[in-house]
Formats: C-alpha cells, structure tokens, sequence
C-alpha cells in the first residue's frame, strides 16, 4: 500500500476524530462494503477510544423502537449530550419503503450537528451483526459522541446479542400479556439492565409492568448484581424521563461496581472472535469455494457426512482438531 | 473410542432409523449437549438420508406458528404422512411457562406414534442454529418421517435463515397493514415459497393478501423461477387446505426444475460452513480462552486494535491471510 494511500486513511480517521460526519459515514460503508483499508482505518481509530456509554436497545416488533430512539435523542440533546445512533436494519428487497417510513421520525435531529444516525443493513454479511457493529460503535465513539444508541429491529438471535453486547441494554415492552410472554419467548428480557413499557397511556400498561416486576424477582441474583429497574415511558409525546434516569442509574453501577469493565471485556472477546470467524468464513466462501461445493456435493450425494466433510475442511485450512465437537 | 461404546452408538442409529422416539429424542439431546459421540452417530446417519420433504416455518411473533404446525400435522397425518417437528426456541431463563402454554397445544398429537415434536434450544451453542438445526433434520429425515417441519419463533437474521434452508419455505402474516411491514422489516418476506396470511377469519385479511400480491409483483424473477403463493388459513379451526396444496405445489416444482436440488447443494455448504466455524469458535472459546483474554484485555486498554487481535489469534491458530475483510 503506497503512502498516499496511508495518508488518505490517516486523513479520514482525523476527520472522523473531529467528529465530521460525511467522514463517519464513509468509513461506516468501509464496514458494510469490507474495504480492504479497513483494517488500516480501524488501527487509526483505537488509538482514539473516546468515553462513549454505549446503550443497546431491543424489542420486538411494534413496541415503538424508533420513535422511543428519536425521543431519547430528543432528551439527551437537551441536556448537551452528543448522540450517535446505529440502527441495525435487515435489509429486504421488500423493505425499502416501511424502513424510510420508520426512519423519517427521525429527521427531527436530520439538521443537528450533534446527533449522527446510520442504519446498518445485517444480511448478507459473513460473521453478521456481532463482527460488523462493535466497528461502526468504535468510530462513533472515537468521534466524540458522549452516547453511542445501538437500535435493533427485530427479536431474533444475533439482534439480541448485539444490544446485549451494550454497556447498558434497555429492553422495551408494549402493554399487554401477550407481549410480556413473546418477549420471554424471544430470550430478551434477561438481557434487559432497563425494562421499560412503552406505550404506557394505553390500557394495561401499569399491569404489565407488574407482570414484569414480578418475573425479575423469579430470577436469581447476587446481592452485588445489579436488578433491572421497571419503567414506563410515552415515547409519542416524549415523556421518558424515567427511561433516562434508569439508563444514568445502570451506568453510575455498572462504572462503581467494576461490571461495566467487566463487560467491555466480554464484548472484546466477542468481538475479536466473531471477526475471527468472519474472516475464515469470508475465505470459506471466496479462496476456498469450490472445495468447500465439491465437500457439498458428496453431502448431497450421502458420500460424505457433514461432520467427516468439517474435519476435511479443518484440514485443508490448517486448523488442528481439538476433539470439541460444537455444542 | 472402545467397540462396547461404538456398538452403543450403531445400535443407538438402527434405532433410530426404525423411527423410534427415544432413539431419536436421544440424538437430538447429544446436539444440544455436543456429546463427543455427535460426529460417529451422524456419520452413520448420513447412510440413511431419508426422502422427507423439510418444511421451513416462520413469520413476526403472534401470527400463530404454533397453531399453524399443529393444524399442519393434522392434515398430513389425516391422509398418512409421518411427520417430524423441530420447533427452535430461544431458551429464555423467564420463558419456560410461557413457551409450554405454547406448546400444550401440540399435545393432541402426543400419542401419535406417526409424530415426532421437539423443541430445540437455540442459545448458548456456538455456531448455532445455523450448526444444529441441520444435525435435527437429517436425524428425523434417518428416522422415516415423510415430513419434517422447522418452526422458528421470532424473526431474527439467524431464525429466518434456518427457516430459508428448508427445501420449502411457508411465511406466516395476520391480518393488517402492520404486520405486512413488520414482516417486510423483518426481511422474511423474500425468503417465504408460500406467504399465508392466517387469522382470515379475521378483517383485513384479503386486503392483507392483496397487499403481499402487489409486493411480490414489484420484485424480479426470471420465467423459470419459482412465484411465491398468497395463501389464507384459520389454523385455529383447522382451515389449512390451502397452505398443504401450496407446499405440495412448490415441492413438485423444486423436484421438477431441478432447484431443489440446487438447494440442497447450498443448504450443505451452509451446513459445512456453519459446522467448520462452530468447531473453531468451540475452540476459541476452550483450548484458546486465555489467549483470547489476554488480545481482549489488549483491546480493552486501547493497546492493539481489534483487527490487529484477530491477525494475531489466526496466526495462533495456524490459518493463513488471504487479503480479505469481512464485510
């Protein structure tokens, strides 16, 4: 790679350090098209850690995920807090008209310079959500902004994983017994620091928020741990205080008793092993792919079975066996 | 490995080809366990493929997915289909009551020897659905069933894939504007062989239909591909003749066109792929957890940045760079 290269890399990530946002931009799409520059970009960009609480939220479907996002930006702003928002989006073929829908709540903030928001499309990328978000949370930290919100559509597997991967992971609710039971169903109330029932002018709200009370104290915990506080906001009329609040309480913990520490070490390692697999996943399907379809074929053809078709694989790429078998 | 243990395992699969739920309940458990006899039994699995046609099921939570895989059972078993149901189940700590309310249902069928129902936990397996799922329907498809049905719960990037690898796949809607787009959001709707909207007892239903029709016409596909079908159903009262002819139709054509077995190429490379990295990151995870630490506590006190970790943990690992990103 020739100097002028390096120093264009060099350049971007200074301007991304001064928080501009077209320079945020371009290297978030660096993430999302796998530039081959990235890896220099985000060398630069450690350096420059910044102080960012990185705050995941998650729900399912319906529960006001965006406009309890724009409110909350709407709150932080107010008190002088820079805010950057990615929003971590399932990019369908079909999808392109509801998204700009969702997302138009959002040019509230579109003329603040104190507020950066991104979608990230998940699909179609090796290693998915868990490789490719920390990096576009990295950059709009090392940009200065004091609060990095990770929005997750959807309530699946990796969604939850990746706003649990937050320093604080607020988890929202509808009124309702049934959204009480889908969202146990989905695994995501555990993953919750902040449970909040939106929606909370609607019938039920305040029996919800029992029903949720009331599951929190079926779990266990140490004395030390912390327990997820119980809120409910009105996020169509922007009253959320008590979603701030609960969101500040779970930081002040999480800094005093060590365990914000604690998990941003657990989110490195998730880090450095989803990349890890990205990259060896990336060359299953690229360097490797014809040996990896000719394997196929013999599975298909009951010539080969899928675990002696692994082992060939492992081989090939030079990795040894351990004797695990995954789980 | 001893003959006595070997013989276990050969007599453990010769049951389960003979159908046998023990046997079979027993193998899925050494997946979920990752037992260290996996990679023999479905080696000797793979001897016995089966001819089942694998039914993937999914759709935004609160559509009637479990209601819809009971009505689905009855009717195959009602003209002689052996059928086998994995249900995948993000294994929320909170969510046990709940999920079992869910399931009740599926005790008509429970002294059906011709069904076969598990549930199977998704979380906490490295690699997951993606690795295991597979490994559950090549044991039922060894088993006999003529039929096996994966239902997700949720829909996540995770959960719609593993739905989208069967060699059919039916998407679940209910009436409403909303759950359209929910479902367009959710990215499912691309991945759906037959789009039902069940509840059509309900209003809003053939507006809901039409509105799905209108979308598929806008999306591109060659003369020889395959066009989804716009089913309705009321699984609660048993009305699902038209979701059973849609699935037959899309089976005939897949055998006829020659794209089933095109997906059953990419389903193995999925399946190869999702096994080799599951090995890998099991390996991370164990063998290697306190280098992993060590890289994560660099990457923590900003001393190497998480790309440098990851070309440190490959080379550890033995796998060369081939020059690609992960995007």
């Amino acid at each position: 790679m020739g100097s002028a290269a390096m120093g264009d890399v060099a350049d971007l990530v200074a301007r991304v350090a001064a928080g501009e946002p077209r320079a945020i931009g371009r290297l978030i799409s660096w993430i999302e098209d796998g530039s081959a520059q990235l890896p220099e970009a985000m060398g630069l960009i450690a350096a420059q850690p910044g102080r960012a609480h990185v705050i995941g939220v998650t729900g399912p479907p319906g529960v006001g995920k965006s406009t309890m996002t724009s409110a909350l930006v709407a709150a932080w702003r107010a008190r002088g807090d820079r805010v950057g928002v990615i929003a971590v989006d399932p990019s369908s073929p079909f999808s392109g008209g509801a998204l700009l829908g969702d997302r138009i709540r959002m040019h509230d903030h579109a003329t603040d310079s104190g507020v950066f928001i991104r979608s990230m499309a998940s699909r179609g990328h090796l290693g998915g959500l868990a490789a490719t978000t920390p990096q576009a949370v990295r950059i709009l930290a090392a940009g200065g902004f004091d609060i990095v919100l990770v929005e997750t559509v959807g309530v699946g597997q990796s969604e939850v994983e990746v706003a649990a991967s937050a320093d604080t992971t607020l988890v929202l609710m509808a009124p309702g017994m049934g959204d009480g039971i889908q969202a146990a169903k989905a695994g995501i109330l555990e993953v919750g620091d902040v449970l909040c029932v939106n929606k909370a002018d609607r019938d039920g709200a305040q029996t919800t928020a029992r029903e949720l009370r009331q599951m929190l104290d079926l779990s266990e915990r140490g004395p030390a741990q912390w327990r997820p506080l119980v809120v409910t906001a009105v996020a169509s009329r922007g009253e959320v205080d008590e979603v701030v609040a609960g969101l500040d309480a779970h930081r002040e913990f999480a800094s005093a008793s060590g365990a914000g520490q604690e998990r941003r070490h657990r989110r490195a390692i998730e880090e450095i092993t989803a990349l890890t697999l990205a990259q060896i996943g990336r060359r299953l399907s690229t360097t490797e792919a014809s040996f990896v379809s000719e394997l196929a074929d013999q599975v298909v053809a009951a010539e080969l079975d899928p675990f002696a078709a692994t082992d060939r694989l492992r081989a090939h790429l030079g990795v040894d066996q351990d004797g695990a078998v995954p789980g």
